[in-house]
């Protein structure tokens, strides 16, 4: 019951703070069981949790924080730099939550539980909002999107059967816990009373170290994260028979890394699932039935699997009337997980949740069988290494430079990450700016892992369409040329 | 896509009969398609679903019939003799879903069904009521459990991870269809397109049959029938090896019964519930770990297990304040999959769902890890193979008898269903009645397996409490002295 006290006791110190039902509380820092504690500690006092996306830069967690104005936020030991930056906004007290001595001017989490007496759970529930978890934007600017009580735990007890998770179950966390697809999985889990471990971050050593340890039975994983561990040399030393589940999202599963997954983890059932923040996160999963290679669909591989049982999914043109099976659409889903709308942002919140129902910006079709196929993001986002990368946020980075006139971000094949953010640039006349300083230059207003990998240099203003927005497609087509575009 | 489309056809020819949002469907027969199509159909029309119960006598399915009000009835075959005393209620029309021909003045659910063309679904949803069920009642007379789509559904959901069931699941109807057990069952299997059998009804040579046949995954069983099929001549001629999952309840299972479960279907994992109709119906269970004879908690097999994801449980005294670790209290039940109310009972609902706590009327207490034992039924009910008996309505029978002037009826220990239903009977001064002309007499206003199997008859007046109600624990005294009273 140690985490139940503790919880309940720094929710009685964010009330003595001052935190009123519907303020924010915001969280920087990686994984571990401070960040379970934090999420909680929200809930349980009646606040809304706002976890940060350590991998920004300061500039976006900047951005984040005055757009959702939370009360207090909580640091560990890796961001108390950014400390500084970050109070020039409206975050009143820093609670520190790190391993060493209370820095200056921040208050000590520690000290704050031991010094409150337990007070009992606000009881949010329905449509009371749990947590603002940010995503990139299609118009530059990170976007909050707005989870109810009643969607997260929607998600999480849909995910139960999913991932098979029981009481017995121990649940690896090695990718960000700020995520709802991790997140969902710690509310899944916690409904079971399973076991958590979180890893700070992902390194294919700890992963194997921690499975050997303490007998993990189920993790969650981007394909690449998955052949870093059948390649380092301690997978052969560890013992890997205790994984059940080895769910993982954001790409297709290579048929060779499948076929190496049965033959070295053969007691590893595979789920794949489909969605996005706005979805709370799950609308499809590909079952480990369907990772079965018995020949009979190996195209399903390349599918984002079937309905989840909480959802409606439908493919749709654009007015909305559904397209038929095998033609290409947007994907809209509806059901009680999905988002609330879009903090503070009414007009783009119309937008995308229509009647219920959350456009979710991707194409693609149905099969027959009710398998999703994925053939697009309409957005134009790249997916790299599991992680969604707007065009526009790099976009508007490199627009910021005084010597570019025009840029455009495109994704482009890349055997470790799936796809590489690459950027085709335009120099205003008689200037000149290197690679290596637009790089530079990106890595000061956005993610490094959103930053240009490369850049292709461009004479003639970019191609446009015929309704005169830059050609992504024509930008894209030499890069795409020679390979099978099975990207989900 | 049979199913939808005959069940949106049939919703039209409801609708066409002038069925109206919330006006309720009734249904008298044994396990089959049709009945998968009348829950179905009632809800796609906008409808509610009145399931009776096919072994109450005609007077008490009379009863419900008043109470409910349907607009129509749908019979199969085995119930058109009763359809005529039936009509003797707000029934308008009598709808046959059997496989003859269609009885004069009632219509042929199939030429429903043709001549209508698809209508789409009514979307009922949230606290829109889904079905009445009905269930024995501490008054004597049964009582219509109100239950939404909301907790229909989060039940179901549910139901998914506690049976690990999925879309490759072939689940085995054998238990009634018209119960909360079946129909959840039903509902969660469909909502991941698992395949559903019905058998008619349960005998263990046709379960076996089924399971050799259609490879069945998954059943539904009380302790007692699970016994009969490993006792029968054909079990050892039959290949389980495609069971994956035993779940049971209303009884605890032995350890003996356990045993042999596990070394004679070794796929199997075993998981029982704890519940009530009012429940919606599920408060704990007993997972496949806590099934393990690894002698760390044998006690638990004894267990109901613990609370579900989707529900919070308590034990409390009369105040409704939670009682201590290992003491016994009343158990109260809350959650959105918890009943609406009683149907036209606005008292009892009161008394019955306090502030969204269901109060069970079952007596319990938790262990320290969270395992709730069942110790007694508050409501003074006997569960005799699987059935809820509440003594109110047999003792009720029994006193329209002319020459009884008292009866109490107990549960009694029997070795094949758990507890047989006994009578103590009073007779009136200078008058006589046998017990089988007793029995017989039961038998026409309540169904059979509620009737006495035996009957003891006193002289002396029945003995009572403090408070002067019938002392049903002095009487059982005598019957149980000798017996382990580990009942669930």
């Amino acid at each position: 019951m140690e985490l139940v006290d503790r919880v309940a006791r720094m929710a009685a110190a964010l009330k003595s703070l001052g935190l009123n039902a519907d303020d924010r509380v915001a969280y920087l820092g990686q994984n571990s069981d401070r960040i379970v504690e934090f999420y909680f500690s929200a809930f349980w006092s009646g606040g809304v949790a706002v976890p940060l996306n350590y991998r920004w830069s300061v500039q976006e967690n900047l951005y984040a924080l005055n757009d959702s104005s939370p009360r207090f936020l909580f640091v560990d030991d890796g961001y108390i730099d950014q400390a500084d930056t970050l109070t020039k906004s409206p975050i009143e007290k820093v609670i520190y939550v790190g391993d060493g001595d209370c820095p200056a001017g921040m208050i000590s989490s520690e000290q704050l539980i031991s010094s409150h007496e337990p007070i009992v759970d606000a009881r949010r529930s329905g449509g009371d909002i749990a947590g603002i978890f940010y995503t990139g934007g299609t118009t530059g600017f990170p976007k909050g999107v707005m989870i109810s009580h009643e969607a997260i735990w929607i998600n999480a007890i849909s995910n139960l059967s999913e991932k098979r998770t029981h009481r017995e179950s121990v649940i690896l966390h090695s990718a960000p816990m700020f995520h709802m697809a991790a997140f969902t999985s710690l509310i899944s889990g916690t409904l079971v009373a399973a076991t958590h471990i979180a890893l700070k971050n992902f390194s294919a050593g700890d992963v194997l170290h921690t499975i050997g340890r303490y007998r993990v039975t189920q993790m969650f994983f981007v394909p690449t994260m998955l052949q870093s561990i059948l390649e380092h040399p301690e997978f052969d030393r560890t013992d890997t028979s205790c994984i059940q589940m080895l769910s993982y999202g954001a790409a297709a599963i290579s048929e060779k890394l499948l076929r190496s997954v049965i033959e070295r983890i053969p007691t590893a059932n595979l789920s794949q699932s489909y969605g996005q923040t706005e979805l709370g996160p799950f609308a499809t999963t590909l079952s480990p039935q369907d990772h079965l290679l018995d020949g009979r669909h190996p195209e399903r591989l390349r599918s984002a699997g079937q309905t989840v049982a909480h959802a409606e999914v439908r493919v749709v043109d654009a007015s909305r009337i559904e397209r038929p099976v095998g033609e290409v659409g947007e994907i809209m889903v509806r059901g009680p997980g999905v988002m609330t709308g879009y903090w503070k942002l009414p007009e783009v919140t119309e937008k995308t949740l229509i009647d219920g129902w959350v456009m979710t910006g991707d194409a693609g079709y149905f099969d027959q069988f009710g398998y999703l196929y994925i053939v697009d993001r309409v957005k134009d986002m790249i997916v790299s290494g599991g992680e969604n990368i707007y065009s526009a946020e790099v976009e508007k980075a490199l627009n910021k430079h005084p010597n570019v006139k025009e840029a455009a971000v495109i994704g482009i094949p890349d055997d470790k990450w799936g796809e590489a953010v690459h950027a085709i640039v335009v120099v205003k006349d008689g200037e000149a700016v290197s690679k290596d300083d637009l790089i530079k230059h990106c890595r000061e207003w956005i993610a490094d892992y959103k930053c240009p990998k490369d850049i292709s240099f461009r004479e003639e203003n970019l191609p446009l369409t015929s309704i005169g927005k830059v050609s992504k497609v024509e930008l894209r087509e030499p890069f795409w040329r020679d390979v099978d575009r099975s990207v989900n």
